[in-house]
């Protein structure tokens, strides 16, 4: 299943997506009666898609993400890969949705696209064992680690290079159909006004997604809602005012967002 | 005025602290109509202090934090003090109130406490000049900035090793009395089953306050109840199961927290 989060006519709702993402006009949101972290229905009222504003899909208390966590990726910023994953935070005010305006940060020069298979959790967890790491994840979606790199190299922590104001577009939806075997094995591309400047598999992470479950949820607890940035792979590279810019992993969806020029 | 968080009977409320905190016993609590980020009225109702559980005194969405902001305790490890202030950030997940136990941490060996001034923002915002700094200002609490430091050398972000669970103890209450110039020259000390540990002033700060809230709102958004902790002086140091550690700052008060076996 496809859930999204939407606005219509100035109310908020989930809601299942069904249709053909190759066909935009035959997609349609069956409205969700309560939340899809735990159990619900569907109200089998249906919207066409393109009368919503989709949202973030979720609303995260936190975004943990992982650095250097494609080795292609690690090489071409000249760092080696680490032995272990480091983790770092994007904050809720980073998070945006499917078709969002990016304003371009106003303290950088160089925003940079960092295509990003995204899991979502779906309960409440700390201390996972490997075996169960599949229980705690929702879903799966798309998530652009837009980074200020010329930030990143002069500030040692990242949290203006990758935690300013929408820097972390999420969407367009969780797919919840993916076990974490077929999500451990997905294309993922990222285009820059319809060019292809990131390409892989998730199978090329470093550290698998159960293990990074683990690594996470020793030290933090996670909550429903939350997500982590699985890190990206080679390809990264600068955004302009006025690129569109648009991930897509298969199995799930396209996420794109435009960049504008800051108020 | 000083305002506390505080459960009793299994409601939450906000609420005033009246009497001296030399005589906790005096110490009552006049509960607040309302929320403390909008024009709000004391009730006149009035619990006793010691009657009520203190929590964090506000459910920051994110805390940002400062390194190394005091020249003394970047020396004593071993670094030099950056040109510009860096930021890191601890989660909602981190948060816990004065008197509530630091489990500790389960991937560490090597648990630190760092004392800290956190500035507590009252109104949401973002590029804010410097000479409003003020404004966004709801008040000043304790902080604890607990760092698991053996994973600080080893991984080259902080999100485990600075924002795990009960990471960041905030309170006893919100000082909202202190002006930024007072709030700027303030002894904060910090002591270990009551023996002295770290001691030193705010005034020390290499970026001071209004610095911080320019650097981090030309990136970021905050929200009211989000957090700055504005780094630690010198004489950081390990703190076993049992310890009992208190932050103090003049002014405001002391937040005390046990350190205990985590489950």
């Amino acid at each position: 299943m496809r859930i999204a989060r939407f606005s219509i006519d100035g109310n908020v709702a989930f809601g299942a997506v069904e249709g053909d993402p190759a066909q935009p006009d035959t997609l349609a949101i069956d409205i969700i009666k309560g939340i899809p972290f735990a159990e619900f229905e569907l109200s089998g009222t249906k919207v066409p898609l393109n009368k919503v504003r989709l949202l973030s899909p979720v609303l995260p208390s936190k975004v943990v993400a992982i650095g250097r966590n494609y080795a292609a990726h690690a090489a071409e910023l000249g760092h080696q890969v680490p032995d272990a994953p480091f983790a770092f935070f994007k904050p809720s005010t980073a998070v945006i949705g499917h078709g969002d305006p990016v304003p371009y940060p106003p303290f950088s020069s160089e925003l940079h696209h960092e295509a990003e298979l995204a899991v979502v959790i779906g309960r409440m967890c700390r201390e996972v064992p490997r075996e169960r790491a599949h229980e705690v994840v929702l879903g799966y979606t798309c998530a652009n680690d837009l980074t200020a790199r010329d930030v990143q190299r002069t500030e040692k922590q990242w949290a203006r290079a990758k935690g300013f104001d929408a820097s972390c577009p999420l969407g367009p939806w969780v797919e919840t159909g993916l076990d974490m075997a077929a999500a451990s094995d997905l294309a993922i591309t990222c285009t820059v006004n319809g060019e292809l400047r990131q390409a892989g598999r998730t199978s090329q992470m470093v550290h698998p997604i159960a293990d990074l479950i683990v690594n996470i949820t020793e030290a933090m607890t996670l909550l429903p809602g939350d997500v982590i940035l699985t890190g990206t792979p080679a390809g990264v590279g600068p955004l302009n005012v006025g690129d569109e810019v648009a991930v897509s992993i298969e199995g799930i969806g396209t996420l794109a967002n435009k960049v504008i020029k800051r108020d």
